[in-house]
C-alpha cells in the first residue's frame, strides 16, 4: 500500500480510512484520550496480551498446578513464541528462540561466536546502546581477549581488520538510523568476522529478513513494537547452518538434550533449544505469546510502510516548527521513531504528556515521537503535532504553575 | 510450636485446629479435592499472587503505560522483592535482589567470586543439582581456570584444598538433606575459599540465617516454596561486607551507577544492584512480590517447625508400609519434602495423581512428597498417606485399564 504525507487533517482522516491495517488498532487496549509515541520503549497493552496474561495465572498456574508445564504447554512456550516471531524477522520457524534479557543473550552469543570467528576479539562502537558495551567489556575481561571500543560508524571496518565478534544494532536506538545488514554481513563473511545484530529497535517495525540478508546470530526486545509487556523475555535467532556449531557459556537445564535426564554432564540439545538457560518466566511469556496473535495476519512490509509514512508526517511539521531532526530524513534509511532536538526538550515532553501525547525525552536535549503503525493512524499523528505546535508557540512548558503542575501527575 | 506426630485421622485434625498457621491456608487458591505435594517443584496460586498479576496487567501496563516504570515501582521492584525476601533468609534488607534465573546469577557470582578467593578454582559435586554443575563447567571453561567435580560430599574439603570457590544447595533436591551453612562458612573463611549457596529448596520452608551464618553469595529460586508463579525470576544475595568487591560479568543497564545516564562504560551501583543486568520481567516479578505478601506476617522458625512435623508423619507411614526412606529420618537434618522408593514409582505416583494427591517422581525409583506447611495440614497428610496405602495394598497402579486412563489425563 502507497501511504502519501497528509497536508491536512482531513486528508490524515481519509487516508485512516483506506488504511488496510486501521483494524490492527482494535486489538489494543489504550486509554482513551491517550496518543502513545513511546512505543520504542515500551509497547502498549493488546486484548490478547491481558488474556492470555490472566488464562496463564487464573487458569494455568491455579488449576492444572505443575503439571501445565506438559498440559498447558509451558515448557515449549519458548520455542511456540520463537516461531510466532520467526516470521516478522525473515528467520525459519527452527531459528529463534525466548530467553532471558537482551544483554545476557548478547553474551551468550558474542562468548560462543569466539571460537567461530578468525579472531576472538570482540568489538563495539562507542555509539552502540550501553548495554551491549558493558557486556561485551565485561566478556573480555572473563575470557581474556581483546576488547576494541571501535568510534562510531567504524565498526564494520574493525571487523574487518581483525575478523572479530561485532554486536551491531539493526536500527539506532538514538536517532532510529537503520543498518543494512545484508551488505555488513557479505562484508563480514569475507574476512572471517561474526556480527550479532541487536534487533531490539527493529523487530515488529522495519521488515526484516534474516535469512536472506545472511544474518547468522542475533537478539532482540520483545517489549518494544511487539508489545510484549514490561521486561517481557527477548528473542535469540541463531541460522540453522550455524546452530550445532554454537555453545552456549550459559548452559542450563532448559537447554540440554534430556532436560529431564538430570545428567550431571551437559549435552546441548541438537536445536535452538541449546542457547536456552534457566526456567524462563511463564507469566511473563505467556503475556508476550497473546501479544504476538495480534501480528499473525499482518505483512511486516506494510507496517514498515506505514511507519515509514506516519514518520515522514512528523518529519514534515516538525521541519515546518524550525526544529532540528535528528533521525534520518530518508525514510528508507529511518525505522520506527523520529528523533529531533529542542534546548527544552525535557520540559515540552512534559507539557506534552500533561495533553495526552505520551513521548519520550533522552538528555541533553532530544525528543522522541515513537509511531508504532498497528495503533496509530495518520490523524493520531497530526493531533500530537498540532499539540506540540501549540506547545512551542505558546511557550507553556515555561509556565511556571505548569511545571509545578506536571511535577506533582 | 510443638507439634507431634499423629497416630490418627482425629488426632491429625485435633493439632490442625490447633496449629497457629491453619490461616495461612486461606491465602492459597488451591482447586477443591486437590491435596498438593508438588510444592517443592511449583508452589501453587495464592489470592494476592494472581491479584498483584492483574493489577499489573490491567491496571498499570494497561492504564499507565511506560509511566508505570515510575508511577507502580516497577524500576524498584528487583530490590522491593529482595527486601521481602530478606527477612526470610536472615538476610539485611539490601542484601538481597531479584534478578535472571537461579542458573544466569550462579554463574554471576561465581565469576564475580573468582578473584576474591585464594584460587580461582571452581568446584561443584557431581550429585549437586545438574545445571550448577554445567555453569560452574562451562565458567572454567570460558575463564580459563581448573573446575573439580568432587565426589558426593566430598565438596567441603576439596575447597578446603584449593581455596576456590564451591557452590552448594543448602538443600539436596534428591533427598532434602541439609546442609550446615555456618559450620561450611567457618571452615572456608579459615581456607581462603568462597561458598555460594543454592537456597533453590530451602527458602521458604527452613529457617534460614544467612547473616549469623556468615554466609556471603547465595541465590535461589522462587517459584517452590514462596510460591512466586512459574519460572519466577531468582533472588540473589550477597553480604554487605562483600558488596563492593563483586563485579558481575553481566552487566546491564538495571545495575549501573546512573542507569538513565547512558553512559558507554559501566559504573557498578554502589549496592545490590550492581548484580542485575538487563530489564527484568515486570509481570512475572508483580506475581512473586503478591505471593510474598503471604510471609509477612509468619515466622520463619514456625514455618520450620511444622514442615519438620510433617515431614516426620510422611516417614512414619511410608516406613509403616515397608518402604525404604531416602530423606534424612532426622527431621532437622532435613527440608521440605520427604524422598521415598518404590520399583514402581512411575505409576504409583500417576495412581495417586488420578485421586488428586499431587506427588511427583523422579527416575529410576524415587518418589517425592512435597510438605509445604502453609497450604497443607496433617489431615491432608493423612489422607495422601491413606491413599499411597490404598494403592499400595491394591496394586491399583497395576491396573492396566487405569494406567490407560491416567495417560489420558
Amino acid at each position: 500500500m502507497t501511504y502519501t504525507i497528509p497536508e491536512s487533517r482531513e486528508a490524515a482522516q481519509a487516508q485512516d480510512e483506506h488504511d488496510i491495517l486501521r483494524h490492527a488498532r482494535e486489538a489494543f487496549d489504550i486509554p482513551e484520550g491517550t496518543i502513545y509515541l513511546v512505543g520504542h520503549s515500551l509497547g502498549p497493552a493488546t486484548h490478547t496480551a491481558l488474556d492470555a496474561l490472566s488464562r496463564a495465572g487464573s487458569f494455568e498456574w491455579r488449576e492444572e498446578l505443575v503439571s501445565a508445564w506438559n498440559t498447558a504447554g509451558w515448557f515449549d512456550l519458548p520455542v511456540h513464541i520463537g516461531k510466532q516471531i520467526a516470521r516478522l524477522i525473515g528467520a525459519g520457524e527452527s531459528e529463534v528462540i525466548i530467553a532471558d534479557s537482551v544483554s545476557v543473550n548478547l553474551y551468550k552469543l558474542a562468548a560462543a561466536a569466539r571460537p567461530l570467528a578468525k579472531s576472538p576479539t570482540l568489538i563495539v562502537e562507542e555509539g552502540e546502546f550501553p548495554t551491549d558495551q558493558y557486556i561485551l567489556e565485561a566478556l573480555a575481561n572473563l575470557a581474556g581477549t581483546d576488547f576494541i571500543r571501535a568510534g562510531r560508524g567504524n565498526g564494520p571496518d574493525t571487523l574487518a581488520e581483525t575478523g572479530g565478534v561485532l554486536v551491531m544494532s539493526a536500527i539506532d536506538y538514538r536517532n532510529a538510523e537503520v543498518r543494512d545488514i545484508a551488505a555488513h554481513e557479505s562484508r563480514a563473511a569475507e574476512t572471517g568476522g561474526v556480527i550479532i545484530w541487536d534487533l531490539s529497535h527493529a523487530t515488529g517495525v522495519i521488515q526484516l529478513d534474516l535469512k536472506a540478508a545472511g544474518a547468522r546470530l542475533a537478539a532482540g526486545c520483545t517489549y518494544k513494537y511487539l508489545n510484549g509487556g514490561p521486561g517481557a523475555p527477548a528473542f535469540l535467532y541463531v541460522s540453522d547452518t550455524m546452530c550445532d556449531t554454537l555453545h552456549t557459556p550459559l548452559p542450563g537445564w532448559m537447554g540440554h538434550a534430556r532436560p529431564f535426564a538430570f545428567e550431571p554432564s551437559y549435552t546441548p540439545a541438537p536445536d535452538i533449544r541449546r542457547m536456552a538457560s534457566g526456567t524462563p518466566p511463564i507469566l511473563s511469556l505467556s503475556a508476550l505469546s497473546g501479544a504476538l496473535e495480534v501480528f499473525e495476519a499482518l505483512d511486516a512490509g506494510l507496517i514498515e510502510d506505514k511507519a515509514r509514512a506516519l514518520g515522514d508526517l512528523v518529519i514534515a511539521r516538525v521541519q515546518a516548527m524550525g526544529l532540528e531532526v535528528a533521525s534520518p530524513l530518508d525514510a528508507s534509511q529511518r525505522g520506527g521513531h523520529v528523533s529531533f532536538t529542542h534546548p527544552n526538550g525535557y520540559e515540552v515532553v512534559q507539557a506534552l504528556i500533561a495533553r495526552g501525547i505520551l513521548a519520550d525525552f533522552r538528555a541533553p536535549d532530544t525528543i522522541r515521537f515513537g509511531v508504532s503503525p498497528l495503533y496509530l493512524g495518520f490523524e493520531d499523528i497530526w493531533t500530537a503535532m498540532e499539540g506540540l505546535e501549540d506547545i512551542l508557540t505558546t511557550r507553556s512548558w515555561d509556565n511556571e504553575a505548569f511545571r509545578k503542575r506536571a511535577t506533582v501527575t
